[in-house]
């Protein structure tokens, strides 16, 4: 198969022979979508080609990928289509899908997206192709949302610092327990606790997570056994000392326990040298006592019902928040807010050291992408209700539920709880799956917990008809439910007055201020407009893959047949999705040529454990339990190692050569000396030396020698998609990023999707599903997410990305993309080394451009040069990964030559602005790199910088008429963190402003 | 009915009692709908009444509004329904249309709106809520988007000088007719003649528009008649002397003349002092010789084919462009080149003497609001095909064409034409009918043109498979079509050489640069961040009612339920928008006070000659045909004269009197002197100067009782709805705008619609269409428009905007929309003189600040003022309408407190400004006030003004990291006249620079 022979301009792309004899679809276009994906032209491309040496895509992928591993059997999907006939199928595909009412809570419910936050946000690409905010002075506007959010759960929670965000309730419930590992005092031995109320999902990740570290999970009653003592606590946990308390508030089976009561469970908790999490739901939080108030150390939860979409199962921000003392020990990503250059306010990632992108196997968490957009839709519901919004749709969801509970006892049915807020547990002896089916018939899906019990959850969509007809379905023949009169709630006398929220919360002005859309339509404007995403211009970062992210790939996501199914739905009301997701199961494990494929994993990085679960599962019914032994090139991923961490292995760093390849004669000492304990290898392909190395095969041969196992990390994929199979050069396991290779928007640090592929030995241990039989082996060691498709809401766009392209499109694309990272070498060679390349002097799908020996002779850093490239209108690249002192570059196929040309003409003149400082003519402090970003305002202010004003903020290549304005100058990192703040101010800040 | 019970943040609305005893209905949100749209709390409220001197809503409208014109009977509009219960009822009125494939026609056609067009125009509120960009400098957006609308049509169709942009083909058709009337030399009483081929809604409304102005229209076989002479054309005419020749070209039954012929004709009718308008269909014009090449002096048509959906009937943008010499003549909007105070080049709009606002009744048209929204959409999509992918569309669309009829003809079906582009005349002896409904059978529509002939046009969407099925349905059982090999077709021998197009055209890079979708996105990023739209902070446009466009509104207007229908199709397939336009009729019936309503016209202009033609056509009826004279407040908008002047009708202007009222002396005095000659007046209410005038019931009394028509202007019904009504208290007819009280968004001047509603004497005038007999009455005189319904795409907006506010909210929105005016009127009365106002100084829902005394003492003008908001960032009031000299203030209720007070602070701050140069303290050639708008740019260079940078641009109330700033400097609109260019620079000028 010819990579050129896909042409850009051409009439169809079904003048190409479809792989398995799909039927040609015609194409009601002049340009096929293939060409409007990738950036350059033809004719771009046969120059291009001439600038780097080559004669054909073909012969650049020919001489740049070792031969061993090039595929020769052509990728088995179909023929690309239309936008318009993706449209179509996808329209087709939705209707499979049938949405009725979901009752069914377990974390996941019912609620009403404001229009204007989906407009303005969910269907804006300022919001939506922006990247994780690294560089905080092109992301003040979604930093300041995530601050928002961050304010949102510490107020609602009662607790000091918030993250934004993590993964869902589930993997959050799972990080808190290895969070409370971590500070507690109590002995090694010691058991986590978890309430029997604990959504059923949660426990399971729980579980799955707690195997390999050797964690021993004890399931009781807690709640409701009135433990108010170490040693009534130790009891519960079957006579074990315990690190870690675990409760549901309130529990899955809607119970509200009394706040007296959890105070005492906490106090004795900390007297047993344990933490306390509370598993609590926001919306509750807005009526009920938080647990911050009842001595609870650590609160997690999801934040999908304020105004995400269910999206059968996410994608959604879950949070953490924890008291005083933890943040340092908290995962995944914190906001906070610290002062720039100028000496002004200024948002950014705070405490980044205890990230893995730093700490690597010592970090808090593997937590990389995490659910930023979904943060910020949250916050901004949040934002727009404000704490009386809030209130309101709080008490209403509350009042419908007790209208039922009323209505089912008056008749004689058992409700099982008097204390509860949205969530009825109703018994009806023998009878459960008849309710539930009477409801269903009358389109309202109620859980049947068992054949005696319905629980029953009202949220913010239930309206009284509906409440009227799940009485229909209990044979309660009732008046039909009216409104729920809010004031008449009497949450008092219903709880009791201690369990009863009384302070005031969210009174930041930020919360009470954009309560009318236009107001909220302008807040959203004015965020996005101090943010720099795909829509202004190349984010070259390596190993992120900012490829184009397009509007037809993202029009379905917001469709109610996609949007409003809940995970845990009957199959036969999920029918789109299923396909969906046996049809991109399919093509990625065509494309990667592995055996079974896995869309669960919500992240890369947790697609990355659950290979290494798999792994690890693996050896232990192999009977060689002693693998544990992981190696990782020293040039890895700082995921990779923190991964291998949590899935219980040791980490032992393979060094690498002065060519930036494996040091295979280290390799090989260590094969040679950890033998039988080897589990396993963790490698990307190519490197993220961006090389394809030649060594590859000899690798994978030499470690499955060893009886270990090869995980070649995906991060790198779009180097290899239509050219070569992980799974046929010796992978036995990959995750792949949708979010890098497949399309899905990185969301300013997620949603991310991280399906998990492997060969056929390992396939019985990939992720599975309580609830769910179809998501995955049983004989797994459990799901590695809450939702049995993990973020499935989000793979409609994988799926028309890859129908959009096709085998020939999909396979040209990786050929643009190694083309234009090698222009990029090109151009750049003469002006700064590419730091390593393979045969020929051609690099893969990045470049490395080595700025040491500037810097040394400059004094000018890799950073000067991101933020000066900030004036020059672009997104720095890769900063110091995977070398210190470097940036990597990937342009991604979809960057045309206008663009990669503007980027290199940028780098040449700030090249030429550092040779001034090497010269002697400017000093390092007082340069422009130096003093990079500069921001319109320092135009006004007095100037004695010795370039001009023009110089400093119109730099060659900026027209004035399309300048990117950052709104800060440099942050100062460290500042921030020394003073930790991590939520909004406070009313009195602005009221002495 | 008391305006104030309706509360903001109270739980529902439909807690107030809803008119017509509709079922409550429960809304699951915590906001109602009604306090998402309002600017100001319910505090807020309380507050400014408080400033304003009012106890209450109901006490300010009371002690404003004449007691006698107060409606009593409330709203018959039901209840308000929340966001998630709309957006439910439009799926189910969706749901009632059915979307087949169309293959009609006639102006009409299948069409592919790329996705990244969608979502980065359509679905983005910096485009669609701008307002028309009288205001060059924060315009350049969208005034590039247009220049390059002007430059698609200047280019295809072979003339100079395109304007930006008509309503609809029809009435592009119309325009034309007067273009030519106006500048032909044929002698008074020679006719328009029009070939039989030019589309039957095109020559509908031609006929209504000559009737009024006398021209008389004959229809003939002009292109099949071989006309060469100047006699011939006369005998083609009936012996009469011809002004002007119309063609559709190709015809309505798809035939393409010969050019050789097309030439001769236009000979021969220059000959004759006649001048010759092509018909043209830009599509076909990819391919075929253009008219400019042919000798047409005029092009008009629709571009509804390059992008827009055919929603129904509108909207799209008719375009029309004229060769050299006439553009001065040429009515509608016009952008050109010029530069800005600093000689850099900037765009604004050209030539705006011709127009209405300026010239009144010698204007060379009524156009007011256009449509360019729709104009940038058809732009955007020749920008992201070029002239290579609109060929190959064209070549495809062609080419299907080509192998239905050859099939046909195999099979021994006669098709009349062998010269086409996409349309089929094909002749079925009897048996038309019957193969028009197999075709529906199997889900496309055809045209029946009579019952032994049909027609059928292929279209971008049109695919083999939808070929096959049209031959099945006339019964040829042929092999199914297959893919169109466009290298293969062959135009020179299919048609002649000279008949086809070789010229290049579209040559200018912006053509030729955006392909992909990533540099699509970014150049319609950049041109949005030129501009100031809702999206950024109030358009306190005096007149123009710059409200809230809501999301949810607007959410539904892309579906495809909505969006691809065409406007002929049988009435079964379309019940959804039947319910709607009847639901709206109603709606605005009962808000009015009419008897009737036609939703068909597709501006305020045109809704205004519909009214005027009705009440010509009821005088006519009624034997008074030389009541001729139309009354004219001196303060009237100029669109009311040019509209008159369209009826057939004399202006006779009444005068104002110092207070801004009508003169009522001078008012019978001219009632006196036309007595039976007096045809109507016409009256805005409140008055352009904004005030409730106590003497309307005297002024219709008056007029009455001359046998005189009352028509009233609906630009101020923003201040009237639920309060008072227009048919009620004297109005026998009026327009409403759609686009102004009924949040249709403004789209950079367009989509408008322009209901007229009358009482029952004057029902029987209202438009209505030859192919739809239920959108209007068979005794009017005609079409208004091209569609039966109109712009009906966009009539879900304002359904939905009704349905969620419902009658206490609609009524409430009075309220604030007064109150917000009068609350910036006594912030700023101290200030600047507020000109008129009525009882206690209370205004209606506008306030006119005077600036005529300082002008004089200072020399500063109302532009100065204008542009110097623009450095405080915000969009400039009304300037000097409808007193010269003024600035006029609508705020609308959609603004809140803090924006209104962020405005008066800064109309302070310039006035503080204006006082500097007042005392003598700064020149005003120097100040900051002629030098605004100030660029970011112009602070990088040498700083001589006596003010510093920072007081140029960040002037008090001015938050650096939320600047908006202008990309160009004050243009000079003057300079740009002078030296006219009106389409984009030849590539030629980008190899200089």
């Amino acid at each position: 198969m010819s990579i050129d022979s896909q042409t850009t301009d051409q009439q169809d792309t079904d003048q190409h022979d479809p792989r398995i004899g799909a039927v040609p679809i015609e194409l009601n276009v002049a340009t096929p979508f293939v060409a409007r994906h990738l950036g350059p032209r033809d004719e771009d491309i046969a120059d291009m080609l001439g600038v780097v040496g080559k004669d054909s895509l073909d012969d650049l992928i020919d001489t740049t990928l070792p031969g061993a591993i090039r595929s020769g059997k052509p990728l088995a999907i179909e023929a690309a289509a239309s936008e318009q006939a993706v449209l179509a199928e996808l329209r087709e595909i939705a209707a499979q899908n049938t949405v009725l009412t979901s009752m069914i809570g377990l974390g996941y419910y019912g609620t009403v997206i404001p229009s204007v936050i989906k407009r303005n946000i969910l269907q804006n690409p300022s919001w939506y192709t922006a990247y994780t905010p690294y560089q905080p002075e092109i992301s003040q506007g979604r930093l300041e949302a995530l601050l928002n959010f961050q304010t949102v759960v510490s107020e609602l929670t009662g607790l000091d610092t918030a993250n934004s965000s993590l993964l869902d309730e589930s993997t959050a419930a799972a990080e808190a327990m290895t969070l409370m590992r971590r500070a507690s005092k109590a002995p090694k031995g010691a058991v986590l606790l978890v309430d029997e109320s604990v959504f059923p999902q949660s426990l399971g990740v729980i579980r799955t997570r707690a195997l390999p570290i050797g964690i021993e999970v004890v399931v009781a009653d807690i709640v409701g056994a009135g433990i108010d003592s170490p040693e009534a606590l130790r009891a519960a946990a079957g006579d074990r000392d315990v690190f870690g308390v675990m409760v549901q508030y309130p529990g899955a089976d809607g119970y509200l326990p009394p706040t007296a009561e959890l105070r005492a469970l906490t106090e004795a908790a900390h007297e047993a040298k344990a933490l306390v999490t509370a598993c609590a739901d926001l919306l509750a939080l807005t009526l009920a006592t938080p647990p911050g108030q009842w001595g609870a150390d650590v609160a997690v939860g999801t934040s999908q019902r304020f105004g995400v979409p269910m999206g059968f199962g996410g994608p959604h921000a879950g949070y953490m928040c924890v008291r005083s003392g933890l943040e340092r020990t908290m995962p995944g990503r914190l906001v906070g807010v610290s002062k720039d250059a100028a000496g002004e306010l200024g948002y950014r990632l705070a405490l980044q050291t205890r990230e893995q992108h730093i700490r690597r196997e010592k970090a808090t968490s593997n937590i990389c992408t995490a659910q930023v957009l979904l943060a910020v839709l949250a916050s901004m519901y949040a934002v727009y209700h404000g704490p009386g919004g809030l209130r309101r749709v709080a008490l209403r969801v509350h009042g419908l539920a007790t209208a039922i509970a009323d209505r089912l006892r008056a008749a004689g049915v058992e409700v099982l709880h008097d204390r509860f807020f949205d969530t009825l547990a109703v018994r009806v002896p023998g009878r459960a799956e008849e309710v539930v089916s009477a409801a269903r018939e009358s389109g309202i899906n109620l859980w049947r917990a068992d054949e005696d019990t319905v629980w029953l959850s009202t949220d913010q969509q239930t309206t009284p008809q509906d409440a009227t007809a799940v009485l229909a379905a209990f044979g309660v023949d009732s008046e039909p439910v009216g409104r729920v009169d809010i004031e008449a709630v009497d949450l008092a006398s219903e709880w009791d007055g201690e369990s009863v929220r009384t302070d005031d919360w969210l009174a930041q002005p930020v919360f009470n201020t954009f309560h009318n859309e236009t107001a909220m339509m302008r807040y959203l404007k004015r965020l996005a407009d101090r943010d720099y995403a795909l829509d202004r211009g190349m984010i070259p970062l390596g190993s992120c893959t900012m490829k184009l992210n397009a509007a037809t790939e993202m029009d379905c996501i917001t469709w109610p047949e996609f949007a409003d199914i809940h995970p845990f739905v009957p199959a036969e009301q999920s029918r789109g999705y299923r396909r969906m997701v046996d049809d991109l199961e399919a093509w990625l494990g065509d494309l990667t040529g592995y055996d079974a494929v896995s869309v669960q994993p919500n992240s890369g990085a947790t697609g990355e454990l659950a290979a290494l679960m798999a792994i690890r599962a693996y050896h232990r019914d192999n009977g060689q339990t002693e693998r544990d032994i992981c190696l990782i090139p020293s040039s890895a991923h700082g995921t990779n190692a923190a991964s291998a961490v949590m899935a219980g292995l040791r980490v032992v760093v393979v060094k690498s050569t002065d060519d930036g390849s494996i040091d295979m004669d280290d390799l090989r000492a260590k094969v040679e000396q950890h033998g039988d304990k080897l589990a396993a290898i963790m490698v990307t392909y190519p490197s993220t030396h961006g090389v394809y190395e030649d060594t590859i095969t000899e690798l994978t041969d030499l470690v499955h020698a060893a009886g270990g196992q090869v995980y070649i990390d995906g991060a790198n994929m779009n180097a290899l998609v239509g050219v070569a199979r992980p799974g046929h050069f010796g992978g036995d396991a990959s995750h792949l990023n949708l979010h890098k290779t497949f399309a899905i928007p990185h969301g300013g640090g997620g949603p991310g999707v991280g399906p998990v592929g492997v060969r056929k030995h390992l396939a019985p241990y990939l992720p599975n599903h309580p609830f769910d039989p179809a998501a995955g082996p049983e004989t797994s060691d459990g799901p590695s997410v809450g939702a049995p498709y993990g973020s499935a809401g989000v793979l409609p766009i994988s799926w028309a990305y890859l129908r959009l392209m096709g085998a020939a499109g999909l396979t040209k694309a990786t050929g643009v993309a190694v083309l234009n990272a090698n222009y990029v070498a090109a151009r750049l060679r003469e002006h700064y080394p590419v730091l390593y390349s393979g045969r020929d002097g051609i690099v893969a799908h990045e470049c490395i451009l080595d700025l040491r020996e500037l810097t040394k002779r400059t004094g000018v850093t890799v950073e000067d040069v991101a933020k000066r490239l900030i004036d020059y209108g672009f997104h720095a690249p890769t900063m110091s990964f995977p070398v210190a002192g470097t940036l990597m570059v990937e342009p991604t196929e979809s960057e045309d030559r206008t663009e990669l040309d503007r980027f290199c003409d940028a780098m040449i003149a700030i090249r030429a602005e550092i040779e001034e400082v090497g010269d002697g003519d400017v000093d390092v402090a007082d340069s422009a790199l130096r003093a990079a970003p500069h921001t319109a305002l320092c135009l006004t202010q007095e100037w004695t910088a010795p370039y001009s004003r023009a110089q400093a903020v119109y730099p060659p290549g900026v027209d004035p008429r399309s300048k990117y304005w950052p709104p800060v100058r440099r942050i100062d990192g460290a500042y921030g963190d020394r003073n930790l703040i991590c939520t909004c101010p406070p009313p009195e800040a602005f009221e002495q402003a």
